[in-house]
Protein backbone atom coordinates (compact mmCIF):
# COMPACT_ATOMS: atom_id res chain seq x y z
CA UNK A 1 0.00 0.00 0.00
CA UNK A 2 1.58 3.39 -1.03
CA UNK A 3 0.98 6.19 1.72
CA UNK A 4 -0.48 9.35 0.83
CA UNK A 5 1.23 12.28 2.69
CA UNK A 6 -0.04 15.77 3.03
CA UNK A 7 1.85 18.17 5.38
CA UNK A 8 -0.27 20.42 8.00
CA UNK A 9 1.64 22.75 9.72
CA UNK A 10 0.51 25.69 12.11
CA UNK A 11 2.35 29.65 10.86
CA UNK A 12 5.08 30.36 12.92
CA UNK A 13 5.03 32.58 16.08
CA UNK A 14 3.71 35.63 15.32
CA UNK A 15 4.46 39.01 16.95
CA UNK A 16 0.68 38.55 19.52
CA UNK A 17 1.74 34.47 20.06
CA UNK A 18 5.47 36.31 21.85
CA UNK A 19 3.15 38.97 23.58
CA UNK A 20 0.26 36.90 24.66
CA UNK A 21 -2.21 38.25 22.62
CA UNK A 22 -5.93 36.87 21.50
CA UNK A 23 -5.61 36.82 17.66
CA UNK A 24 -7.72 35.11 15.72
CA UNK A 25 -8.59 36.78 12.56
CA UNK A 26 -6.51 39.67 13.33
CA UNK A 27 -3.94 40.48 10.91
CA UNK A 28 -0.07 39.89 12.41
CA UNK A 29 2.93 39.38 10.97
CA UNK A 30 5.45 36.77 12.22
CA UNK A 31 8.13 37.68 14.88
CA UNK A 32 11.91 37.02 13.94
CA UNK A 33 11.50 33.44 15.83
CA UNK A 34 8.24 32.88 13.79
CA UNK A 35 10.03 33.77 10.55
CA UNK A 36 13.21 31.04 11.64
CA UNK A 37 10.57 28.62 12.13
CA UNK A 38 9.22 28.58 8.91
CA UNK A 39 12.44 28.29 7.33
CA UNK A 40 13.91 25.54 9.69
CA UNK A 41 10.32 23.80 8.83
CA UNK A 42 11.40 24.10 5.11
CA UNK A 43 14.74 23.31 4.84
CA UNK A 44 13.22 20.15 6.90
CA UNK A 45 11.07 19.74 4.17
CA UNK A 46 13.60 19.88 1.91
CA UNK A 47 16.34 17.39 4.31
CA UNK A 48 13.38 14.73 4.05
CA UNK A 49 12.66 15.28 0.28
CA UNK A 50 9.14 16.78 0.16
CA UNK A 51 7.89 18.80 -2.96
CA UNK A 52 4.86 19.89 -3.64
CA UNK A 53 2.33 20.73 -6.34
CA UNK A 54 -0.55 23.12 -4.58
CA UNK A 55 -0.46 24.56 -1.49
CA UNK A 56 -3.19 26.12 0.57
CA UNK A 57 -3.66 28.73 3.42
CA UNK A 58 -5.54 31.24 5.30
CA UNK A 59 -6.45 34.62 4.67
CA UNK A 60 -4.25 36.01 7.25
CA UNK A 61 -0.62 37.07 6.78
CA UNK A 62 1.19 34.76 9.03
CA UNK A 63 0.24 31.68 7.68
CA UNK A 64 0.50 33.50 3.91
CA UNK A 65 4.13 34.70 5.10
CA UNK A 66 5.30 31.40 5.97
CA UNK A 67 4.19 29.41 3.31
CA UNK A 68 6.52 31.81 0.91
CA UNK A 69 8.87 31.44 3.51
CA UNK A 70 8.86 27.73 2.72
CA UNK A 71 8.49 27.61 -0.99
CA UNK A 72 11.40 30.09 -1.09
CA UNK A 73 13.49 26.85 0.45
CA UNK A 74 11.87 24.75 -1.53
CA UNK A 75 12.05 26.84 -4.91
CA UNK A 76 8.50 26.14 -5.28
CA UNK A 77 7.58 29.57 -4.85
CA UNK A 78 5.87 29.25 -8.99
CA UNK A 79 3.46 25.84 -7.39
CA UNK A 80 -0.49 27.25 -6.83
CA UNK A 81 -1.56 28.74 -3.48
CA UNK A 82 -4.92 28.96 -2.88
CA UNK A 83 -6.12 31.43 0.29
CA UNK A 84 -8.86 30.78 1.51
CA UNK A 85 -11.02 32.25 4.86
CA UNK A 86 -12.53 29.06 5.94
CA UNK A 87 -9.26 28.15 6.95
CA UNK A 88 -8.61 30.97 9.51
CA UNK A 89 -8.10 31.35 13.05
CA UNK A 90 -11.13 30.48 14.88
CA UNK A 91 -12.73 33.83 15.46
CA UNK A 92 -11.84 35.24 19.04
CA UNK A 93 -14.85 37.44 19.42
CA UNK A 94 -14.58 40.47 21.83
CA UNK A 95 -11.28 38.78 23.56
CA UNK A 96 -9.10 39.19 20.19
CA UNK A 97 -6.40 41.82 20.82
CA UNK A 98 -6.71 41.33 24.61
CA UNK A 99 -3.83 39.92 26.82
CA UNK A 100 -4.38 36.69 28.11
CA UNK A 101 -2.83 37.85 31.42
CA UNK A 102 -4.92 40.60 32.13
CA UNK A 103 -8.00 38.27 30.79
CA UNK A 104 -7.57 36.37 33.65
CA UNK A 105 -7.95 39.69 36.34
CA UNK A 106 -11.87 38.81 34.20
CA UNK A 107 -12.58 36.16 33.81
CA UNK A 108 -11.69 32.89 35.57
CA UNK A 109 -8.81 30.37 34.37
CA UNK A 110 -11.51 27.47 33.79
CA UNK A 111 -13.18 29.40 31.68
CA UNK A 112 -10.61 31.07 29.77
CA UNK A 113 -9.62 27.21 28.68
CA UNK A 114 -13.11 26.40 27.96
CA UNK A 115 -13.27 29.48 25.31
CA UNK A 116 -9.32 28.55 24.27
CA UNK A 117 -9.94 24.80 24.22
CA UNK A 118 -13.30 23.49 24.11
CA UNK A 119 -15.11 22.31 21.49
CA UNK A 120 -18.69 24.25 22.17
CA UNK A 121 -17.93 26.85 24.29
CA UNK A 122 -17.39 30.78 22.63
CA UNK A 123 -15.88 33.71 23.29
CA UNK A 124 -18.00 37.15 24.18
CA UNK A 125 -18.68 37.98 20.43
CA UNK A 126 -18.14 41.46 19.24
CA UNK A 127 -20.41 43.92 18.43
CA UNK A 128 -20.51 44.18 14.41
CA UNK A 129 -19.89 48.60 14.78
CA UNK A 130 -16.33 47.24 16.55
CA UNK A 131 -13.45 48.09 13.94
CA UNK A 132 -12.31 44.74 14.87
CA UNK A 133 -15.58 43.18 12.83
CA UNK A 134 -14.32 41.09 9.83
CA UNK A 135 -17.36 42.92 7.86
CA UNK A 136 -15.05 46.24 7.32
CA UNK A 137 -12.03 44.44 6.07
CA UNK A 138 -11.58 44.03 2.37
CA UNK A 139 -10.63 40.89 2.14
CA UNK A 140 -14.03 39.05 3.18
CA UNK A 141 -16.41 41.54 0.81
CA UNK A 142 -17.02 38.35 -0.98
CA UNK A 143 -18.59 36.56 2.31
CA UNK A 144 -22.23 36.91 3.52
CA UNK A 145 -23.19 38.41 6.80
CA UNK A 146 -23.96 34.24 7.87
CA UNK A 147 -20.36 33.80 7.50
CA UNK A 148 -18.75 36.74 8.80
CA UNK A 149 -18.10 35.84 12.59
CA UNK A 150 -18.50 37.98 15.78
CA UNK A 151 -17.34 35.47 17.72
CA UNK A 152 -16.59 31.30 17.04
CA UNK A 153 -16.62 28.11 19.29
CA UNK A 154 -13.87 25.53 17.89
CA UNK A 155 -17.83 23.77 17.14
CA UNK A 156 -18.27 27.07 14.46
CA UNK A 157 -14.71 26.84 13.37
CA UNK A 158 -15.17 23.28 12.48
CA UNK A 159 -18.57 23.74 10.91
CA UNK A 160 -16.51 25.88 8.01
CA UNK A 161 -12.90 23.58 7.78
CA UNK A 162 -14.04 20.30 7.62
CA UNK A 163 -16.84 21.64 4.24
CA UNK A 164 -13.80 23.58 2.73
CA UNK A 165 -11.61 19.50 3.43
CA UNK A 166 -14.21 17.79 1.87
CA UNK A 167 -15.21 19.84 -1.17
CA UNK A 168 -11.91 21.42 -2.35
CA UNK A 169 -8.93 19.92 -0.33
CA UNK A 170 -9.47 16.21 -1.00
CA UNK A 171 -10.07 16.34 -4.54
CA UNK A 172 -6.75 17.86 -5.02
CA UNK A 173 -5.45 15.06 -3.49
CA UNK A 174 -7.50 13.05 -5.37
CA UNK A 175 -6.17 14.21 -8.63
CA UNK A 176 -2.56 13.12 -7.12
CA UNK A 177 -1.40 16.18 -6.17
CA UNK A 178 1.13 16.70 -3.27
CA UNK A 179 -0.57 19.40 -1.27
CA UNK A 180 0.79 21.28 2.23
CA UNK A 181 -1.69 23.29 3.99
CA UNK A 182 -0.12 26.02 6.13
CA UNK A 183 -2.96 26.66 8.72
CA UNK A 184 -3.44 27.73 12.25
CA UNK A 185 -4.00 26.09 15.81
CA UNK A 186 -7.58 25.86 15.44
CA UNK A 187 -8.36 25.61 11.85
CA UNK A 188 -5.78 22.58 12.32
CA UNK A 189 -7.23 21.20 15.86
CA UNK A 190 -10.90 21.06 13.78
CA UNK A 191 -9.27 19.14 10.91
CA UNK A 192 -7.77 16.50 13.30
CA UNK A 193 -10.83 16.11 15.42
CA UNK A 194 -12.51 15.23 12.21
CA UNK A 195 -9.67 12.93 10.63
CA UNK A 196 -8.59 11.20 13.87
CA UNK A 197 -12.53 11.15 15.30
CA UNK A 198 -11.79 12.69 18.73
CA UNK A 199 -14.66 13.65 21.09
CA UNK A 200 -15.69 16.54 22.18
CA UNK A 201 -14.36 15.97 26.05
CA UNK A 202 -10.30 14.58 24.44
CA UNK A 203 -9.92 17.76 21.67
CA UNK A 204 -9.27 20.00 24.92
CA UNK A 205 -6.29 18.00 25.11
CA UNK A 206 -4.63 19.02 21.56
CA UNK A 207 -2.26 21.63 21.10
CA UNK A 208 -0.66 22.37 17.72
CA UNK A 209 2.95 23.87 17.72
CA UNK A 210 4.00 26.77 15.57
CA UNK A 211 6.26 26.45 13.04
CA UNK A 212 6.17 22.64 13.32
CA UNK A 213 5.65 20.38 9.99
CA UNK A 214 2.81 17.67 10.74
CA UNK A 215 2.91 14.68 8.19
CA UNK A 216 -0.62 13.24 8.42
CA UNK A 217 -0.43 10.04 6.36
CA UNK A 218 -3.72 8.72 4.33
CA UNK A 219 -4.30 5.23 2.97
CA UNK A 220 -4.43 4.77 -0.94
CA UNK A 221 -8.16 5.36 -0.74
CA UNK A 222 -8.02 8.06 1.20
CA UNK A 223 -8.72 7.27 4.73
CA UNK A 224 -6.91 8.47 7.50
CA UNK A 225 -3.93 6.89 8.79
CA UNK A 226 -2.08 8.60 11.74
CA UNK A 227 -0.41 11.69 11.90
CA UNK A 228 3.57 12.97 13.18
CA UNK A 229 6.06 15.98 13.90
CA UNK A 230 8.14 15.63 10.73
CA UNK A 231 11.53 15.84 12.52
CA UNK B 1 -15.46 58.60 -18.27
CA UNK B 2 -14.06 56.64 -15.53
CA UNK B 3 -10.60 55.52 -16.71
CA UNK B 4 -9.41 52.06 -15.80
CA UNK B 5 -5.94 51.87 -14.79
CA UNK B 6 -4.23 48.08 -14.68
CA UNK B 7 -0.33 48.26 -13.61
CA UNK B 8 1.75 46.51 -15.60
CA UNK B 9 5.35 45.95 -14.04
CA UNK B 10 8.84 44.08 -15.08
CA UNK B 11 10.48 42.34 -12.40
CA UNK B 12 13.15 44.30 -10.38
CA UNK B 13 16.59 43.89 -11.27
CA UNK B 14 17.75 40.26 -11.10
CA UNK B 15 21.18 38.17 -10.65
CA UNK B 16 21.83 37.94 -13.77
CA UNK B 17 20.65 41.47 -15.42
CA UNK B 18 23.58 42.45 -13.07
CA UNK B 19 25.88 39.83 -14.20
CA UNK B 20 24.84 40.54 -18.29
CA UNK B 21 23.90 37.34 -18.72
CA UNK B 22 20.66 36.48 -21.00
CA UNK B 23 17.88 34.93 -18.72
CA UNK B 24 14.84 33.88 -20.51
CA UNK B 25 13.39 30.83 -19.16
CA UNK B 26 16.07 30.32 -16.50
CA UNK B 27 14.71 31.02 -13.13
CA UNK B 28 17.08 33.37 -11.14
CA UNK B 29 16.96 35.53 -7.97
CA UNK B 30 16.14 39.01 -8.28
CA UNK B 31 19.70 40.98 -6.62
CA UNK B 32 19.69 42.96 -3.61
CA UNK B 33 19.45 46.19 -6.21
CA UNK B 34 15.92 44.69 -7.42
CA UNK B 35 14.80 44.15 -4.09
CA UNK B 36 15.24 47.43 -3.17
CA UNK B 37 13.36 48.26 -6.60
CA UNK B 38 10.43 46.29 -5.97
CA UNK B 39 10.15 47.71 -2.65
CA UNK B 40 10.07 51.29 -4.01
CA UNK B 41 7.85 50.20 -6.51
CA UNK B 42 5.24 49.07 -3.71
CA UNK B 43 5.49 52.09 -1.59
CA UNK B 44 4.94 54.65 -4.89
CA UNK B 45 1.63 52.30 -5.46
CA UNK B 46 1.08 52.49 -2.03
CA UNK B 47 1.60 56.50 -1.85
CA UNK B 48 -0.61 56.81 -5.29
CA UNK B 49 -3.39 54.80 -3.39
CA UNK B 50 -3.51 51.58 -5.22
CA UNK B 51 -4.83 48.83 -4.30
CA UNK B 52 -5.73 45.05 -5.99
CA UNK B 53 -7.87 42.59 -5.96
CA UNK B 54 -5.91 39.69 -8.24
CA UNK B 55 -2.66 39.62 -9.23
CA UNK B 56 -0.87 38.11 -12.40
CA UNK B 57 2.88 36.87 -12.70
CA UNK B 58 4.62 34.20 -14.69
CA UNK B 59 6.25 31.35 -13.16
CA UNK B 60 9.39 32.49 -12.81
CA UNK B 61 11.08 33.78 -8.55
CA UNK B 62 11.86 37.65 -9.93
CA UNK B 63 8.41 38.36 -10.94
CA UNK B 64 6.81 36.45 -8.19
CA UNK B 65 9.13 37.61 -5.89
CA UNK B 66 8.41 41.31 -7.35
CA UNK B 67 5.22 40.97 -6.87
CA UNK B 68 5.85 39.22 -2.98
CA UNK B 69 7.44 42.45 -1.98
CA UNK B 70 4.78 44.40 -3.65
CA UNK B 71 2.09 43.22 -1.73
CA UNK B 72 3.72 42.59 1.75
CA UNK B 73 4.06 46.77 1.11
CA UNK B 74 0.44 47.00 0.54
CA UNK B 75 -0.93 44.50 3.06
CA UNK B 76 -2.74 42.94 0.52
CA UNK B 77 -0.79 39.71 0.67
CA UNK B 78 -4.06 37.74 1.01
CA UNK B 79 -4.84 38.78 -2.93
CA UNK B 80 -5.30 35.62 -5.79
CA UNK B 81 -2.45 35.54 -7.46
CA UNK B 82 -2.48 34.04 -10.69
CA UNK B 83 0.53 32.32 -12.25
CA UNK B 84 1.10 31.74 -15.72
CA UNK B 85 4.01 30.34 -18.20
CA UNK B 86 2.50 32.24 -20.70
CA UNK B 87 3.81 35.50 -19.33
CA UNK B 88 6.95 34.18 -18.86
CA UNK B 89 9.80 35.90 -20.29
CA UNK B 90 10.64 35.00 -23.51
CA UNK B 91 12.81 32.09 -24.41
CA UNK B 92 16.46 32.45 -25.37
CA UNK B 93 17.43 29.27 -26.77
CA UNK B 94 20.64 27.84 -26.92
CA UNK B 95 21.79 32.12 -25.63
CA UNK B 96 20.20 31.69 -21.97
CA UNK B 97 22.83 31.56 -19.75
CA UNK B 98 25.58 32.97 -21.98
CA UNK B 99 27.34 36.39 -20.88
CA UNK B 100 26.37 39.41 -23.36
CA UNK B 101 29.64 40.63 -23.55
CA UNK B 102 31.48 37.62 -23.89
CA UNK B 103 28.57 36.90 -27.40
CA UNK B 104 29.55 39.28 -28.90
CA UNK B 105 32.77 38.27 -30.30
CA UNK B 106 30.93 35.04 -31.48
CA UNK B 107 28.16 37.19 -33.64
CA UNK B 108 28.38 40.94 -34.33
CA UNK B 109 26.38 43.47 -32.74
CA UNK B 110 23.59 44.08 -35.49
CA UNK B 111 22.56 40.42 -35.29
CA UNK B 112 22.59 40.54 -31.28
CA UNK B 113 20.49 43.55 -31.45
CA UNK B 114 18.14 41.36 -34.11
CA UNK B 115 17.83 38.88 -31.59
CA UNK B 116 17.15 40.99 -28.19
CA UNK B 117 14.93 43.81 -30.02
CA UNK B 118 13.32 42.74 -33.02
CA UNK B 119 9.78 41.13 -33.34
CA UNK B 120 10.64 38.42 -36.08
CA UNK B 121 14.44 37.23 -35.15
CA UNK B 122 14.72 33.84 -33.15
CA UNK B 123 18.05 33.34 -31.59
CA UNK B 124 19.70 29.78 -31.78
CA UNK B 125 17.31 26.84 -30.44
CA UNK B 126 18.32 25.02 -28.01
CA UNK B 127 19.02 21.29 -28.33
CA UNK B 128 15.61 19.46 -26.10
CA UNK B 129 18.86 16.71 -24.56
CA UNK B 130 20.48 20.75 -23.17
CA UNK B 131 19.30 20.42 -19.15
CA UNK B 132 18.32 23.92 -20.05
CA UNK B 133 15.13 22.83 -22.32
CA UNK B 134 11.89 23.58 -20.15
CA UNK B 135 10.49 19.87 -20.72
CA UNK B 136 12.99 18.91 -17.75
CA UNK B 137 11.32 21.47 -15.40
CA UNK B 138 8.29 19.90 -13.03
CA UNK B 139 6.98 23.35 -13.53
CA UNK B 140 6.30 23.06 -16.77
CA UNK B 141 4.56 19.92 -16.86
CA UNK B 142 1.60 20.09 -17.93
CA UNK B 143 2.48 22.29 -21.33
CA UNK B 144 2.75 19.70 -24.06
CA UNK B 145 5.46 19.70 -26.86
CA UNK B 146 4.37 22.67 -29.14
CA UNK B 147 4.29 24.60 -26.09
CA UNK B 148 7.61 24.02 -24.77
CA UNK B 149 9.83 26.51 -26.60
CA UNK B 150 13.53 25.75 -27.39
CA UNK B 151 13.98 29.63 -28.66
CA UNK B 152 11.14 32.14 -29.28
CA UNK B 153 11.26 35.37 -31.19
CA UNK B 154 9.26 38.09 -29.85
CA UNK B 155 6.77 37.06 -32.59
CA UNK B 156 6.62 33.46 -30.40
CA UNK B 157 6.03 35.14 -26.97
CA UNK B 158 3.61 37.82 -28.57
CA UNK B 159 1.73 34.56 -29.59
CA UNK B 160 0.99 32.95 -25.96
CA UNK B 161 0.39 36.56 -24.26
CA UNK B 162 -1.64 37.99 -26.42
CA UNK B 163 -4.32 35.13 -25.84
CA UNK B 164 -3.56 35.00 -22.28
CA UNK B 165 -4.54 38.37 -22.11
CA UNK B 166 -7.34 38.28 -24.34
CA UNK B 167 -9.25 35.56 -22.66
CA UNK B 168 -7.67 35.32 -19.05
CA UNK B 169 -6.77 39.07 -17.92
CA UNK B 170 -9.20 40.94 -19.40
CA UNK B 171 -12.21 38.77 -18.36
CA UNK B 172 -10.68 39.75 -15.11
CA UNK B 173 -10.75 43.46 -15.73
CA UNK B 174 -14.47 43.47 -17.11
CA UNK B 175 -15.37 42.00 -13.90
CA UNK B 176 -14.62 45.17 -12.27
CA UNK B 177 -11.51 43.89 -10.63
CA UNK B 178 -8.41 45.68 -9.66
CA UNK B 179 -5.53 44.11 -10.81
CA UNK B 180 -1.62 44.36 -11.15
CA UNK B 181 0.50 42.36 -13.56
CA UNK B 182 3.79 41.50 -13.17
CA UNK B 183 5.81 39.88 -15.83
CA UNK B 184 9.00 40.34 -18.05
CA UNK B 185 10.89 42.62 -20.41
CA UNK B 186 9.38 40.82 -23.38
CA UNK B 187 6.79 39.80 -22.30
CA UNK B 188 5.10 43.51 -21.42
CA UNK B 189 6.63 44.33 -24.62
CA UNK B 190 4.47 42.19 -26.58
CA UNK B 191 1.32 43.22 -24.80
CA UNK B 192 2.28 47.03 -25.28
CA UNK B 193 2.76 46.36 -28.85
CA UNK B 194 -0.66 44.58 -28.92
CA UNK B 195 -2.22 47.35 -27.32
CA UNK B 196 -0.64 50.71 -28.67
CA UNK B 197 -0.67 48.47 -31.86
CA UNK B 198 3.05 49.31 -32.62
CA UNK B 199 4.67 48.29 -36.02
CA UNK B 200 7.36 45.59 -36.30
CA UNK B 201 9.79 48.27 -37.42
CA UNK B 202 8.80 50.54 -34.40
CA UNK B 203 8.80 47.66 -31.42
CA UNK B 204 12.73 47.05 -31.65
CA UNK B 205 12.97 51.06 -29.83
CA UNK B 206 10.71 49.91 -27.05
CA UNK B 207 12.33 48.71 -23.66
CA UNK B 208 11.08 48.07 -20.09
CA UNK B 209 12.76 49.21 -17.22
CA UNK B 210 12.95 46.92 -14.63
CA UNK B 211 10.90 47.11 -11.34
CA UNK B 212 8.72 50.34 -12.68
CA UNK B 213 5.16 50.29 -12.35
CA UNK B 214 3.50 51.68 -15.44
CA UNK B 215 0.02 52.72 -14.98
CA UNK B 216 -2.08 51.83 -18.68
CA UNK B 217 -5.36 53.58 -18.75
CA UNK B 218 -8.06 51.99 -21.02
CA UNK B 219 -11.29 53.65 -21.70
CA UNK B 220 -14.69 52.34 -19.43
CA UNK B 221 -15.40 50.06 -22.36
CA UNK B 222 -11.42 48.99 -21.87
CA UNK B 223 -10.29 50.62 -25.16
CA UNK B 224 -6.51 51.15 -25.17
CA UNK B 225 -5.79 54.69 -23.99
CA UNK B 226 -2.31 55.42 -22.83
CA UNK B 227 0.43 54.73 -20.04
CA UNK B 228 3.12 56.17 -18.40
CA UNK B 229 6.05 55.30 -16.00
CA UNK B 230 4.38 56.17 -12.17
CA UNK B 231 6.06 58.30 -10.29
Amino acid sequence: MNKIKVIFMRHGESEWNQSNQFTGWQDVLLSKKGIQEAQIAGKLLKKNGFFFDYAYTSMLSRAIYTLWYILKILKETWIPIKKSWQLNERHYGALEGLNKKKIRSIYSKEQIQLWRRSFLHTPPALDIKDTRYPGYDRRYITLNKNELPVSESLENTYNRVIPYWKNVILPTIKDKKKIIVVAHGNSLRALIKYLNNINNDNIINLNISTGAPIVYEFSDTLCPLNYYYLK
